[in-house]
Formats: C-alpha cells, structure tokens, sequence
C-alpha cells in the first residue's frame, strides 16, 4: 500500500527520516546521556527503535506512558518527569515490574510516593520555568525529607523550557548554562548520581546534565524548525482533497487530527485559510482534483499524535512512498 | 464517587445543566425539526438522550460517528453532512443496516456513492462559507447527475458557518436569512423534501431550513458565550493541583486534554498564563493546595472531547457533585 493509499486522515511517518533522526541523537549522546521522551510520539514501538539504539531508560509525562513502556518490555529504568498525586497510578507503576523513579517537588508529591509504594525519586528542580519543581534553595531539605520516609533520591532534574526554542544559538546556551548553574546547586545539596534536563533545542548546549529528556527530535517539530538542529521534519498527516473549486479546496483533516496550540498547520505549495472540526481550506497555484492527497504539516507534534490511533510507517517522504509498517500510538491517555 | 475523587483529567457533564439543554432545543425543535449533530459530543449514550426527546435523525461528520450510531442501533435516518470519496468507509456505511444519506457536492463524490452502494443524498450548495458545496447555479444539474445514477435526492443541505457565531441577533438572521435564499434558490432545482442547515447559533433565526443540525447545544461552547442563547455550559475538565508556590499554581490539564483552536482554557476565580503538553500554569487570588481539583473550561468543546475516552456524568455543576455515569466517547476517529 502506498501512502496515497491510507484512508485518511492518517499520521505518516517517513522512516529513513526518523532513522536520520534517530542515530544522530544517538551518535551524540550516546547511551544512557540520553533518556528520550515518550510523550512527543506516545508508541512503544517507536520507543524500542530507540532502545535498540542503546538508550537504556526512558521518560513519560504521564503514568500511562510508562505503563505502556512496561508492558512492552522496556521498563530497565523509567522516569515520570511530572509531579503526580494520584496514589491508584502511582501503584499501578510501582508494581508494574519496571524500575520507576518519580519527580517529586513538594511534601505532597513525596508523601504520594511514599503511599504508594514508589522507591525512587529525583528532586525537580524549578531553573526559570513557570510551572512545576522546587526553588533549588530548597532542594536540599526536600531530598532530605524523601530519604527520611525511606525513598532513595537519584538525584535532580529541571527544565529549561524557557530556553529550548530559543533562535539564537548563543542566547539559547547561555540561557540553558544560567539555569543548570541553578539545577547544579540544587543538585549539590540534592545527592545522587543523576542531573536530568534538556530537551531537543538545548541537547548540544546542555553541558551539565548528566542525562538529557530528548523527545521531539525523532519527528520533529515545525516550531523547532528556525533552530540550527540537525533533524528533520518525519511527520505527517496525509488527507483527502473532498472538495475544489477555482478559489480553494478543502482536505479532510481538521481540529480533531492536529494539534493547534502552534497555530495552522501547513501544506506544501498551499496557503493554508482555516481548519474546521474535520476541514482544512487552502489555496494552491495548481489546481487539485477531489481524491487527490496532500501532506498536511501540523504546526505540533505532540498533541497532533495524540489524536490518531497509529502511526503509519512509509519507506520516504511522499504520498507515492510504500507503507511498510503501522505502529500503534499505544501510549495515549493518563 | 465524587467529580473531586476521579482520576484526572477527566471530562466532566453537569446531568442537569445537559438536559435543559436537550429539553429548551427539543421544546423549540421538536421531532425531525431537529437533526443533532454528533460531532461535538461523539456519544452515542448522549445520542440516546437525544433520540429519547424524539429526534429520529442524525447528522455527523465522519463515517466513524455515523457506524457507531448505527451499532447502538440509533440508525434510524442518518446523515453524513460532509464529502467523502473514501468507497470502503461509504460502503460499510450502506451495509451497516442504518439509512444513510450522504453529502454530495461533485460528480466524484456522486461517483464515490454510488459505487459504494448508497442510496440517499443531499446535494450540498456553499452558502457562504470558504468550504465544501456545490454553487447553488449548478445544484439542480448536480441533483440530476445524482439521479442519473440511480440515487435518490432527498433534497439539499447548506451550513451558514460564517453566521453562526454572529453576536449581534439581527446581523446574524440577516446573515443566515441571506444564505438561505441562497439555500432555498437551489433546493427549488433540486428538489426533495429536505433543505438541512443550521446550527446551535442559528437554530432559532433560521426559518427556511426543514430540519436544524445544531450539535453544540447539548454541552455548549465557550464560544458561544456572547451569543443570546438559552443553553448552559455542561462541560468541564476536571484537574488536580500539582504544584503550587506563592506566584502560580498548576494542574494536570494540558495541550493533550483541550482543544486549543480557540485558545487557552479558563479557570474560574483564576487567571490561565499558559499549557503544556501535561499542564496549565494559572494564578489565583486565593492560595491553592496541592491535589485540590479545579474545573478547566475548554475553549472548544468539539476537539476537547475527541481526546477523552469518556464523559463523566455528575448530579450537578461543581467538583462536590456525584458522579452518577460514565458514558463512552465512542465515536472518535474516522
């Protein structure tokens, strides 16, 4: 079956892309300075071509995520980079088999932990991001309070997310250096062996975690495309032209297939109008025919994945590329 | 079980603020003057709420929606309001022992039908809205083309999306009233007895239209707030306070859980800075503590469900009320 074939919409992936993608962040932080993200692509399968790589631990946002990384054989060492107080969930991962450590900010988050069964946890560590973690003046005595309930403390984690989709290489590093000066005195006072941060717009420029939570790299993000990375975009959504007329057409891939935090998505040698539940209206310079297909780029990945049941797996970057493969998008929910 | 005791995030329905959505929109469309549209709430449990006010039609968006009415035996006079050359999906369709009708708007999408063994269209006339729909000159030759092949022509549907979200009542029936001639022009060439349009916006202003295919009444959208309308919002996200610090606080509802389209969510006595993939960072007046729950407003209804695996059905509105039924989002996907 060809791309041009999938009933639609449908998320394509373009394989030997993926590959390239794959092995250069494998080449660059090989093993375990790698800890890729699951929640970008939200499939196992996917997950293993990464463990295949030698990556031997993984990180979720979520406890489904790592769930489902359990029970597909790849739970050696798991992270839940969130703070979670649902003690069912946090149950379900202590007893899954898998190594599972937890972030922990708070007394709450700890004691959570603790009721729950869970043994490991990194200190997250608030570095310049309004969301979660400690302020690192206070890592120290939170870690302290963790062992003195039995947990054992790996160490520290933050996230520099104000800094990942930085333009400017130079602003970029020297904005993730200030906020791992902030983790590395936290983890100071923390203990354990392990720093974790970074994402993919700072995982060359990130020179002190000892690890880094890398996810979008494997598909690539549009957002992250005015970054001097050296990944490339391996996702797609291919839709139906349903309608055409000489002022516009209409393909069937709307709201409910892409995530629109980022905005509109693009379509290649279209102007993109607006989407609709189910509807995406664009012109083009060449005239379409309805039932001709079209790739739909989504402005971002990750809630766009986590719309669609599968990932199709093609042989190259076109509608005419060969569906050689369909992994399931098993990771979704909470 | 209380709405403060699920696992989160959680979609939640306050049960009386949704039936006196159902009962106002019943009471001023009865019988087959109203045609629900599924999209928004992709039930079939709330379907079923709906049919039990005595409404024997549906309208949806996707196959998908229309197949899962079908199994929960609510196929009593199905429509699918959207174009679709896809012939396997058409053709389980006409053999799911519902009757269907689809849109037609193209020779292909006639030639789609057809060869997937429908029976009944519409022909679908653009009255206004940048989107699919034959100009209302061409509607009638369309209309005979589709009889040509043996079809049955039940009429002609339009949607006056440009008018639906009008705030001013008298530009909106002016709007609508405009697209209707237009509607109405191309019904007397196609003839039938159906002319389908309308929405929860226009459900009362449109006085051409046989039969009104709103679907945002029954849980109500944001959106929809400035308009005079007499349906209340019956939907929320429940979430639970992961972290809090004396700036901001934030809870485990994010990109993945909402609908973004229109932008962010709101959160009562609250003020929403921004989400994440897993979060949304917000600041109160009144402090906040870790794992209270919060009740997040979707900006848009529609891509919000279709991310749930369920709604939550509560005896009331706040995170007090008792969870009283769980119903299936059972009709996501394509």
């Amino acid at each position: 079956m060809r791309v041009a074939d999938l009933p639609t919409p449908a998320l394509v992936v373009d394989a030997p892309a993926l590959t390239r993608n794959l092995d250069t962040m494998s080449a660059a932080l090989p093993g375990a300075r790698l800890r890729p993200h699951v929640k970008a692509h939200k499939c196992s399968a996917l997950a293993r071509e990464q463990a295949g790589r030698g990556h031997p631990g993984f990180t979720g946002a979520t406890p489904r995520e790592l769930l489902g990384l359990a029970r597909a054989g790849l739970g050696e060492d798991l992270l839940l980079a969130n703070e979670s107080v649902d003690e069912d969930r946090l149950r379900a991962l202590a007893t899954s088999g898998a190594r599972v450590t937890v972030a922990v900010d708070s007394e709450a988050t700890i004691d959570a932990a603790v009721h729950a069964g869970i043994r490991d946890v990194l200190v997250d560590v608030n570095v310049g991001m309004p969301r979660c973690g400690v302020p690192a003046d206070r890592a120290g005595a939170l870690a302290d309070l963790a062992r003195s309930h039995g947990l054992t403390v790996r160490g520290a984690m933050g996230y520099e997310g104000h800094a990942v989709l930085v333009a400017d290489r130079a602003e970029r590093s020297k904005l993730t250096a200030d906020a791992m000066a902030v983790l590395a005195r936290a983890h100071d006072a923390v203990g354990g062996e392990i720093v974790s941060a970074g994402g993919t717009g700072t995982y060359d420029v990130n020179e002190t975690a000892t690890e880094i939570q890398a996810g979008s790299y494997a598909l690539m993000d549009t957002a992250y495309a005015h970054l001097d990375l050296p990944f490339e975009h391996a996702l797609a959504v291919v839709a139906t032209v349903i309608h055409t007329n000489p002022k516009w057409s209409v393909a069937d891939c709307g709201l409910k297939a892409l995530g629109m935090d980022h905005g509109d998505p693009s379509i290649d040698g279209a102007r993109v109008l607006f989407c609709s539940d189910e509807h995406v209206t664009f012109t083009t310079d060449v005239p379409l025919a309805v039932g001709e297909r079209v790739l739909v780029r989504p402005a971002h990945v990750d809630p766009t994945v986590a719309y669609h049941e599968a990932l199709q797996i093609a042989d190259g970057p076109g509608i005419d590329a060969a569906v050689v493969d369909t992994w399931a998008v098993d990771l979704r929910g909470w």
